[in-house]
C-alpha cells in the first residue's frame, strides 16, 4: 500500500489512491455520508454511498471524529467541493484507531475549554495546524542555528544534567537522591560550557533541558526548559558574544521567514521580520535614564535591575526610535549579576555582561567570563560565597584556561516572541509548572 | 587584534601575527626559549632570544605547561624546523590564564594516570586532539542525522525528563521531591514520543539526555545518557523502523567519512565503513540456533535473551558471513520485551521487535508499538502492570493514534563502536555513574 498525500491529490485525478489521517467532519445522511479526512498536507472530502457499500457506511458510522483512518478511493475533479475543488470516491476504509465519543474536547470548536484543561489532553490540542505549525517552525530554527554553528567551527556538547554540586547559586534547585548522596537537576549548562572552554574546545553549543525549581506562575516562566547555549573563547568583550548571537538570529529568522513566512502571516498574523545588524545596544544606566523621561519607574526592590514592566517600556522605546524588534541591555551593575560575570577594567562596579530584550521580553542572559583564578575567587568571596563548595568550579581555572563568554537564549520564549504568543505554556511540547506534571 | 589560526602560517610568511593557544612545550636554554603554542589547528614553534627580550623570557620562564597565551610574531619560513618547517620570532606575549606547576597530570604523556583519576581532570584530558576529534566527530554525526530527518519530514521535539508517574516499568528510576510530591526522571522519551503520533506529528526525532538509576560498572553502562529517539506513524511493521532507521546510520557514516575518515584512520587507526543496505536481519529464533551451532551457551538467566557475550558472537558471525558490521535481531519473545510492543498477529508469542548490534554491541532497541487500547491494557495486564499508573499513557490511544514505531539509540554507544572505543566513559562528555556525579 503506498500512501499519497491530501496535499498531493491534485495530480492524481482519476485514479485510485489511498490516503491516512483523521476524521475532522463526518456528515452522516440518508443515503450519503461525507468524510473530511486531515493529514498534515491538507483536508479532502471523501463521499460514500451508502448502498453500494453498506458495509463500509455502517462501520463508517461508528467513528468519532478524530478517528485515526486509511481510505482507499478514486480522485474526482469535482469544482464545486469547497477543499480543492477534489473528492474522493470511497473504495475501500480501515480504522486503524477509532476515536471515543465524546472527544475529551473539539480540537476544532470554534470555542475552546481553558487552557490548563486542554493541557490535559495535549496531543488533541496539538492536531490544530497552528500548534503543529508551531513545531514545525521550532524545527527550522533549532536547525538554523546548528547550521550557523557548524558554519562558524562550533562543537556541539551535551552536558550533565545531574550534577553533585549547588553551585550556581543553590536557590530553585530540584534536588535527588543518587546512590544514598544528594545530586541536584542543572539550572543552565553554564559551569561545563566554560569547562568545554578550559578543555580548548573553543566554540561550543547546546540545545539541552535546564531546571528551576521555581514556585512562579506567570506566562513566560517554567520549570523546565529547553536552553539555547553557545560559549566561545578567546574573546576581547562581550561584545564579542553579543556579535555572535546577533547573527546567529538574523540567520535564524530568515531561515523560518523562507520556509514559513507565508503560514506565518496566514495563521498567526504576524510578518517576520529578519533583524537587520547590528541589533541596538543601550547600556544599564543608558536605559534606566531613557525610563526616567518615560515616567516609567522600576519597583523598588528591582533598584539596578529591570522588571518585566521596563524591559517592556524598552522594548516599545527601541521599536519607536530604531523600528527593531531586538535591544541588547549590556554592562549591568554587579549587584544584579552572579559571581562569574567578569568586571569592567576601569569601572569594577560594572559586569561585562548583557540581557537580550525581544519585543519587550527578555529571552537571554550573556557575558564575558572572569577566567582569571584568583579574581574568580575573590568575587565569589564578595557575593558571600562558599568556595568549597565552588571548588571543582575554580578548578577549570588553573591551568590555562582562555578569556570567553556566551549566552544561554530559552528556546520557547524566543517562539512565544517570533509568533506573537501570549503564553511560552503554547509554545513548549509538554508544558511543565509547580502544578503540572502531566502529561 | 586579528587572530591567526596556526593551520594557516603558511600563507603568513615574513609577516607579524597573533596566534592564541596552549603551551604544549617550554624548552628555556640560557640564551634562548624554544616554546610550542598548540591550537585546533596545529602547532608552531615560537623562538624568543633572551637578551633582546629580557622581561618577556622572564614572563615566558613563569609559565607553566599548558598556559593560555597570545602570542605575536614573525613567521618565518625555517626547513629545519620539524613543525611545518616554520617558525614565529617572538614581538609581544600576552599570558591570558597560567597553567599551575605541576599540572594534575600531563595530558600529552605517554604514560597516562588511570582513566577515573583522568575524569577528575576530564578538561586536561579532553585536551589531546584525539579526544576534541571524538566529539568533533558527534557533531557531524548529530548534524548528519538531523539532516537527513528533515530531508523526510521530521519533527524536533524535546519531551519533558521530569516525569509524574513511574510508567514505563518502575525499576532504575531517580526520584525528586516536585514541590511537595513525587516526581521522576524519563528513562526515556518513549511515551512521549508516542503522544507526538497521537497528535499527529507523523514523524518525530529527539536527541536528548535519558537517565537510569543503574548500579552497573559496565564499560557500556551510565547513569544518564544522550538517546537519540526516532518514531513514525502509519508503519505497517517493525520493518518500516528498521528501514528508516539503516538508512540514516548509512547518511551518518558517510558524512563521518567524509569529514573525518582520514583523522580517524590516522588518530584511531580505524577505517570507517559506509554500512552497505540492506543491514542483514535474523530473527531471534535464527539468532539462537546460529549461537547454538557456534557451541555459544547463553546463561541460563538469560533465556530467551542475549548476554553481551551471545551479542558479540552474532556480531562475529555476521562479520564472517555477510562482511557486515549491523545485524537486526528481530521478532524477540515477549517475556523479554515490554508491555507496549507490539505482538505478531500471527503468532502472539513474538513481539515486532528488534535490536541492532553493531560490532557485537546492542546500540538500540525499537518496535512497532501496540497502538490499539484495548489489547494494550490486555498485554500491561498480562505483566502484572497497574492500569491506574499507566492511565495517563493510555488515554493517548483513546481519540485516533495511528499504527507507530520508533526506536532509541545510544550515543555514545554508537561513538564507542564507529571509533573500537574500549569504553562509553571515552565518548561523552562527562560521565555519570553510580560512583561518579562530578566534574
Amino acid at each position: 500500500m503506498e500512501r499519497t498525500l491530501i496535499g498531493d491529490l491534485r495530480s492524481k485525478i482519476g485514479q485510485s489512491v489511498t490516503v491516512q489521517g483523521w476524521l475532522q467532519v463526518l456528515r452522516d445522511q440518508k443515503k450519503m455520508q461525507f468524510l473530511v479526512l486531515r493529514d498534515q498536507t491538507g483536508a479532502v472530502q471523501i463521499v460514500v454511498e451508502k448502498a453500494a457499500s453498506p458495509d463500509q457506511a455502517a462501520l463508517i458510522s461508528t467513528c468519532g471524529v478524530e478517528s485515526a483512518l486509511t481510505i482507499t478511493g478514486k480522485v474526482i475533479d469535482n469544482p464545486i467541493v469547497k477543499l480543492g475543488g477534489i473528492e474522493m470516491q470511497l473504495e475501500s476504509i480501515e480504522v486503524n484507531n477509532n476515536a471515543a465519543i465524546p472527544l475529551a474536547f473539539e480540537p476544532f470548536n470554534d470555542t475552546l475549554p481553558a487552557l490548563d484543561f486542554r493541557m490535559d489532553w495535549r496531543y488533541l490540542e496539538l492536531r490544530r495546524p497552528e500548534n503543529l505549525l508551531i513545531f514545525k517552525i521550532q524545527t527550522t530554527a533549532e536547525m538554523a542555528m546548528r547550521e550557523f554553528w557548524l558554519k562558524n567551527g562550533f562543537i556541539e556538547i551535551h552536558s550533565p544534567k545531574m550534577v553533585g554540586t549547588p553551585s550556581e547559586g543553590g536557590a530553585e534547585l530540584f534536588s535527588l537522591d543518587y546512590f544514598g548522596r544528594p545530586a541536584y537537576l542543572a539550572q543552565s549548562p553554564q559551569f561545563y560550557k566554560q569547562m568545554a572552554m578550559a578543555a580548548g574546545f573553543e566554540r561550543v553549543f547546546e540545545i539541552g533541558p535546564a531546571f528551576r525549581a521555581d514556585p512562579s506562575f506567570t506566562s513566560r516562566h517554567m520549570t523546565e526548559f529547553i536552553s539555547i547555549d553557545a560559549e566561545i573563547s578567546w574573546i576581547d568583550s562581550h561584545e564579542d558574544v553579543m556579535s555572535m548571537q546577533e547573527r546567529l538570529l538574523q540567520y535564524t529568522y530568515q531561515k523560518v521567514k523562507d520556509a514559513h513566512g507565508d503560514e506565518i502571516k496566514a495563521r498567526f498574523g504576524i510578518d517576520i521580520t529578519v533583524p537587520t545588524l547590528p541589533f541596538p545596544r543601550l547600556t544599564m544606566a543608558e536605559a534606566q535614564q531613557i525610563l526616567k523621561e518615560r515616567n516609567y519607574s522600576v519597583p523598588a526592590d528591582k533598584k539596578g535591575d529591570l522588571d518585566p514592566g521596563g524591559e517592556r517600556e524598552l522594548g516599545q522605546y527601541i521599536k519607536e526610535k530604531y523600528n527593531h524588534e531586538f535591544v541588547f541591555l549590556k554592562d549591568w551593575p554587579i549587584e544584579v549579576r552572579p559571581f562569574y560575570h567578569m568586571r569592567h577594567a576601569d569601572n569594577p562596579k560594572l559586569t561585562k555582561s548583557y540581557d537580550l530584550i525581544a519585543k519587550g521580553l527578555e529571552i537571554t542572559t550573556g557575558a564575558q567570563r572572569e577566567h582569571r583564578r584568583d579574581i574568580l575567587e575573590k568575587q565569589a568571596l564578595d557575593k558571600g560565597l562558599n568556595l568549597d563548595i565552588l571548588s571543582g568550579y575554580l578548578d577549570y581555572f588553573k591551568f590555562g584556561c582562555p578569556a570567553h563568554g556566551g549566552f544561554g537564549m530559552g528556546l520557547s520564549r524566543l517562539l512565544m516572541v517570533m509568533l506573537g504568543l501570549e503564553s511560552v505554556r503554547e509554545a513548549v511540547f509538554v508544558f511543565r509548572g509547580p502544578n503540572r506534571l502531566e502529561p
